[in-house]
């Protein structure tokens, strides 16, 4: 006979089946339980059901494992053993919980059943044994209101109204009101309504109770919401969940029992202080519930009321045995531990342990205090960091998390971390005057555009109503640290500017909200922020980490200012310089660009370049500047021209008196410009073959720019970067121009100057003919966002009309603008790299979109072997420190650490 | 010493060195003169210059080979020997003549030099063998003159004026009236003006003047123009130029002289009668120059006037010699042949001959008769005819190519082909209402929309200023088989609409046009147009092909009409119906679709569809009728939506009127709708996932009507195909809901019916994922419109603004949305093809692009391995005859036929 499967695992009295590495099998809270007992802290004794058996359950529609049964008989014959009860007894009933524990954490999604083993006989002995008549019938009609609705699928207000109904005539306002007498009341009146609701009743028989039980959390796992939850966090369907039964504890069982939750750590700030709330005679869900307050668990905290005791004070001995085991915790799993606990009649137990949950600044703190402890090797402290949430949140001003939040207004996309507060303000012109003159603004609009951005800059935060992750409104927000909620769908902007409607509500201009860019919520009126600041702490993390990385990591910055913010945040280099974000800077500038567009000669076109020359060289000087020798890549012109043109006749009547041109030519000239999809358009290098002089111009800035900052002793490393091209021969012709230009201004200032020339990988007919480009290219830089529009024919700005439906149903996994798309766009990245490398093994290959400040994104070029990502500055420090995890994660060593955060 | 290569082959008298065989080296007209010396037909003796010396001319700027003099000299001495003069000599001197002859065709590229070898000594000796001073003076003026040009790069116009001043003062009015004396004044003042202008004399020793005529032709290979032709031509600089040197035969020495050019057959019917002009009298040059009117060489064909001879009876001895040099070259060229020929003092010479350019309806019948004659096979009768040139030409009509053209208007891009005469309309409505009423309007437009079809359609023919080869406007043409000149960026609107401007031409509405879509041409007025006609011969000729093809021909059909033309001319099924251009054809079924577009609810967007179902039923039964038992592959769904909403304020409002919804809401729901870049937006199978109730409306008409057609006994073999998927996941999303359709409605009707379900292939994200999406596909049909457009980020609609320049310049050889892009977008579609069939082998692999039409691109396609191609209607003729020509190439044997024309 094959050995027989092993369905259940024990644990209990010190010992235990199953230990922490096995979450696969026993979920993570029946391998922390089994890992609890080993380590002989004091658990209630308990078993788990494997995942294995869920597997099994889902596949074979709701049948059990053969075997199962008798191993379940003998797992609780040693658990009556332990605890000294018997499951079903009327004198000394043991009562159990039943709980879900899947390998991943699924806050909320999965179901639990308390007081398992309740019935008439049992709630007797339950009276007896505890001395409590009301505790036991408390005990018992909470056990039939959860298994009413957990098990058999009564609606959960049935008998919530049935309760209040019998407090409403007999006169009581809350639940401690009412006695023994009372409760028995109630439990018949929830009898007579379940069966009227059901058609029949809560099973009085303990092993039929345990079973049902058992069956509903295993189907818990497949209920609509936790399919939906799982295929929004990416968890597999297979993974299945773990059942844990275990023993009831109470910590409602008189004045010398308690309830509690606690942290090994501040999970705040990290300080190394226990931090905990409890509350005495109450039961786990009374702490979370908020009924009464808890009070903290030790005086390192400020207690909710005069004259309330913590539990240091009030239970010395258990709050002593509470810190045994968080040293005890914290030594075994090296990590700062989330526990629950129970003191039952002054004996303590522990229900449960996993990592714990912390802010950004918590999690650099312990991630160095654990080192400098020697708990965990610099490898671990690296990687207990979320580069995504712990360093974002520390970057940007947060909604105050103490704080209970107000229904929103609404929501969108999450499109630029942090939050801010201001006024509505509908305009960007009046977002300009109003921000620069001091005033905190929140910019409205339907969406904006490379004409809006000094309403951009001067506002504290933008909310959009159409756009996606990488619409226009998201990237400048994101380039420049302002909060960013975008494609709200339910925003509808007033015509005439006196407010917009969010969903049914309307907000007046000039009436104060606050956006939260980090969760795409957005409130009425002003919510207490908490600002950033980067610690000392920050600072040495990021040293440790970058000690590691063998990636480089560079900013996209199209100003001074940019490359400034770049340079404090650990740029090393400038990955792409957006050289016509520059003509936008000031109205002298875009007339300029304007008269360039609206030239009708060559002549002309260069008269008005040469306003533009002077200009653009002094920018490019303070950047080269600023960045010293390390490598600035700047881009020549990409946009379609037609986006430097104004919106509305009365623009153009102005525009066309300030060049000096009939209001007919220029509308002429603006009609022949504008195009049915200007992203495939007439642009990038296009627009360099057919107008050579505004390339021209450019070059001749970075040259002369370069030339003068050398002249101060600085050694610049200038990359000129040719965008959007197609093939070899696009770019040579423009290689060899700009070569040209480059040789006759060294030839004529008698100078020499090393400039790269290469160019931007960002449509798929480039990436797949790299080889050939490579030829003429010093360096390749991935423009992921364009490449991942034409490869799947998304525009960024449109694609918010289906994508984030797409994202809900599980068609897509990741929001491709977010993260790079592996299987379509990864393919061109790597054939695009492989062939540029092949033919030319020194070419440097970096990615400069969106993606460059993704962490998932950055582990991808990591392997595909890129040189370098380039990310907006605020990004910098999240791609620093993935980078450092990819590469960390390629040495042979544990991998916990993030991954272990659940 | 190593052999010397040899630089010169000589031909003549019977004998030649070379043969036709050794076109690449000789040049095609070099190498035709050897074969003709070596079939011992009369040519004047010479010799011809290799194309390799031009090769190393070219690589040693101007250098020529050593041993070239001595074999020059060499092969000289041969032809002095042959034709009884010498070169130089003052008594009998020989003259020649110095022409380029490329191995590929280039009119007009490239010089030629006649009358070489004459000086103030040798034109003495010419009178007096001649007999005739006037003529040798004239040769010595002309030679003067061509000479000064064509080696001494003197303006052309230098020497013609101060002829004309001559001619003025002395009362003369044409050149025939000048004498000698007349002629040796004028020869002073060719030589003074030579020297004022030039510096130097034309030098009288004739070894320079050869030698410096032959380094002129060498050098007129790099001509900027030469390069520019070869670059729009595809012609490799490479290849280089032969030069021909030969003995001066003269036309023009008497009454007993003439100069002539004929064909074989007739090149405009393909009768086997032979068909030429001459004059007597004249040189060659003068029956081109069309100064005097030239006879035909037999009475097959009408006199000019009254009074005038042919050749037959003229000259009957030259003539019956001019029959049997025909029927030589045609037996042994097999092939048609186009000559030239000198009656000098009744001796026939015959100076060139290559194959003969053919009218569309003479390729045919010559092929056809040439196989009948067995003097071809049928594959190579097959390979004759050009399938875009010929085929296309049998299609349309076109502008009497018997007429000499005036003056264009101007130019655009030959879109769809075809000429069209008609009054100038500039709307739409205007266009259907008289265009319906029997009027011939000409639709001139900036570019067209959905919304303008039934204008197209009511028009003869369209003219647009922006847009390319793929435009709206062009597709629709092409598809309708009306000519269409798209692009023509000088075309001006006036706003008021009073007319057009083109160029500096003004054209007022109701104007009368002619448009050649086939060459791109606009002119004022109505030129004389011939029919199109397919005759029998056609018939025959195309059913021949198809027994050689192996690639199947479908045909994009969107209506009824469209199927039955398709059928007629011969498409095995519909390989592209698009279903939304239904919804254009009526008013009534537009303001449906508008209905479904502005719908509030599930209920009210159902409604709406339930008056668009028996109208695409209808549809569908009508096309699944004409095609039988072939496949008709019907495409969901695939244009943005608002392009079914009409333009401008007025339309709102009657819109909004006709809908019963408020002005305000159908004009938010519009702009809702607008996209900034509507090719990557909402649309294809995104609207299909989002919005599932048009499908479902569209996927029950289709089963529908296909039932009704079963029911009639018919055997449809229906194809439901889902458009711009990006992956597996989409599509298996939708292909279960469209399963789940099927199933339901045809168990309603308790019938059977097999409903292939398949994708089209038109993102780069598709062709790359192409294995994972054939799991889930029963076909593929590359659409390679869009995915040029992804590919090389190019918007059809716009791309007019650069691609034309792009391919001036060379910098694209081709038009990549006319033939497919082997590099880019040709690697995805054979990633894509060999991806899909190693999934699933039976997996049936269309395209039905534009490029379904373009003989290069069905060239590509049967490589690849496709197993059909799908083009409009009317290219069918050209992709059947296209692709049987793929499938004979593949074969062994002869491969001239097509590639043999010049």
């Amino acid at each position: 006979m094959q050995a027989e499967t092993r369905h259940i695992y024990s644990f209990g009295d010190g010992r235990a089946d199953g230990r922490t590495a096995m979450k696969d099998l026993l979920g993570s809270k029946g391998a922390n339980l089994a890992e609890m007992a080993s380590l002989g802290i004091p658990i209630p004794a308990g078993f788990t059901i494997t995942t294995e058996v869920s597997r099994f359950f889902t596949a074979q529609k709701g049948r059990f494992p053969s075997g199962l049964n008798e191993q379940l008989d003998a797992a609780l014959g040693q658990v009556e053993k332990i605890m000294g009860g018997r499951f079903g007894d009327s004198k000394a009933p043991l009562l159990l919980s039943v709980r879900s524990g899947a390998p991943v954490s699924m806050p909320g999604m999965m179901d639990t059943v308390l007081n398992i083993g309740l019935n008439d006989q049992t709630v007797e002995g339950l009276i007896r044994q505890s001395g409590d008549e009301r505790f036991a019938l408390d005990s018992h009609r909470r056990f039939l209101q959860m298994y009413s609705h957990v098990v058999m699928g009564l609606d959960g207000d049935v008998l919530e109204q049935k309760l209040e109904a019998y407090k409403r005539a007999n006169g009581f306002e809350l639940d401690v009101e009412l006695g023994a007498k009372d409760w028995r009341q109630v439990i018949e009146g929830f009898r007579s309504a379940i069966m009227a609701e059901l058609g029949r009743a809560v099973p009085e028989d303990p092993h039929e109770q345990l079973w049902e039980a058992i069956r509903a959390v295993f189907s818990s796992w497949n209920t609509r919401r936790a399919v939906h939850y799982r295929r929004l966090h990416h968890i597999s369907n297979e993974l299945g969940t773990a059942v844990n039964v275990m023993a009831m504890v109470f910590g409602n069982m008189g004045e010398h029992s308690a309830s509690g939750v606690a942290f090994t750590r501040n999970p705040a700030s990290g300080e190394r202080e226990p931090y905990g709330e409890y509350l005495v005679n109450a039961q786990g869900e009374d702490v979370v519930a908020g009924i009464r307050t808890p009070s903290p668990i030790n005086r390192a905290y400020e207690l909710p009321q005069d004259g309330v005791l913590s539990m240091e004070e009030r239970m010395p001995q258990a709050y002593r045995e509470l810190v045994e085991v968080f040293h005890k915790l914290e030594s075994h799993y090296r990590e700062m531990q989330d526990i629950e606990f129970t003191v039952q009649k002054q004996k303590m137990w522990i229900l449960q342990t996993r990592t714990g949950k912390r802010t950004g600044r918590a999690a650099i703190k312990i991630a160095l205090d654990m080192l400098d402890e020697k708990l965990i090797s610099e490898r671990e402290a690296i990687l207990r960091v979320d580069p995504e949430h712990h360093i974002t949140e520390l970057l940007h001003p947060a909604i105050d998390p103490n704080l209970t939040r107000p229904e929103p207004l609404g929501r969108g996309l999450a499109a630029s971390p942090g939050a801010a507060v201001g006024e509505v303000v509908l305009s960007p012109d009046e977002a300009a005057r109003r921000g620069d003159a001091g005033e905190r603004v929140i910019l409205v609009r339907q969406a904006t555009s490379a004409d809006d951005v000094h309403g951009l800059y001067a506002a504290q935060g933008v909310l959009t109503q159409t756009g996606g992750l990488t619409s226009h409104a998201a990237v400048v927000a994101r380039s420049i640290g302002k909060p960013c909620v975008s494609g709200a769908s339910e925003v509808h902007i007033e015509a005439d500017g006196s407010g917009f409607h969010f969903g049914d509500a309307f907000i007046k201009a000039g009436e104060v909200i606050t956006i939260d860019g980090t969760q795409g919520m957005v409130y009425r009126g002003a919510l207490d922020l908490v600002e950033a600041e980067l610690s000392g702490e920050f600072e040495r993390f990021m040293a440790l980490a970058d000690s590691h990385r063998t990636m480089g990591v560079r900013a996209n910055a199209d100003t001074p200012l940019d490359a400034n913010r770049a340079r404090a945040f650990g740029a090393q280099g400038v990955g792409l310089c957006r050289t016509e974000h520059m003509f936008f800077a000031t109205d002298e500038r875009l007339e300029a660009m304007r008269a360039v567009i609206m030239a009708e000669s060559t002549e002309e076109r260069e008269r008005a370049l040469s306003t533009l020359l002077p200009l653009q060289r002094a920018d490019f000087a303070d950047i080269f500047r600023c960045m010293g020798s390390l490598p600035v890549t700047v881009r020549l012109l990409d946009p379609p021209l037609h986006e430097f043109l104004p919106a509305g006749r009365a623009a153009y009547e102005e525009m066309a008196r300030a060049l000096g041109k009939s209001v007919r030519y220029v509308k002429q000239r603006a009609a022949n410009l504008r195009e049915t999809n200007p992203m495939l358009g007439f642009r990038g290098c296009r627009v360099g073959i057919i107008i050579p002089e505004i390339y021209d111009m450019q070059v001749r800035a970075i040259v002369e720019a370069a030339l003068q900052v050398q002249a101060e002793g600085l050694s610049p490393h200038v990359e000129i970067m040719i965008p959007l091209v197609i093939d070899q021969s696009e770019l040579r012709s423009l290689r060899a121009s700009t070569q040209a230009s480059i040789d006759g201004l060294l030839e004529a200032a008698k100078a020499t100057l090393k400039v790269a020339i290469g160019t931007m990988i960002e449509l798929p007919r480039a990436a797949l003919l790299a080889g050939e480009i490579a030829r003429e290219a010093d360096f390749f830089s991935f423009g992921t966002n364009d490449l991942t529009q034409a490869t799947f024919g998304f525009s960024r700005d449109d694609a918010g009309r289906f994508l984030p439906d797409y994202l809900e149903r599980g068609l897509l996994a990741f929001d491709p603008f977010v993260t790079i798309d592996r299987d379509g766009v990864g393919e061109l990245l790597a054939l695009g790299l492989t062939r540029g490398k092949a033919v030319r093994p020194d070419l440097v290959v970096g990615i400069c979109g969106e993606h460059g400040g993704d962490p998932r994104s950055i582990d991808f070029c990591h392997e595909l072997g890129f040189d370098y990502v380039s990310c907006s500055a605020y990004r910098v420090p999240v791609a620093r420190l993935a980078a450092a995890q990819c590469a960390l994660r390629k040495e042979p060593g544990d991998d916990r650490g993030v991954g272990g955060l659940e």
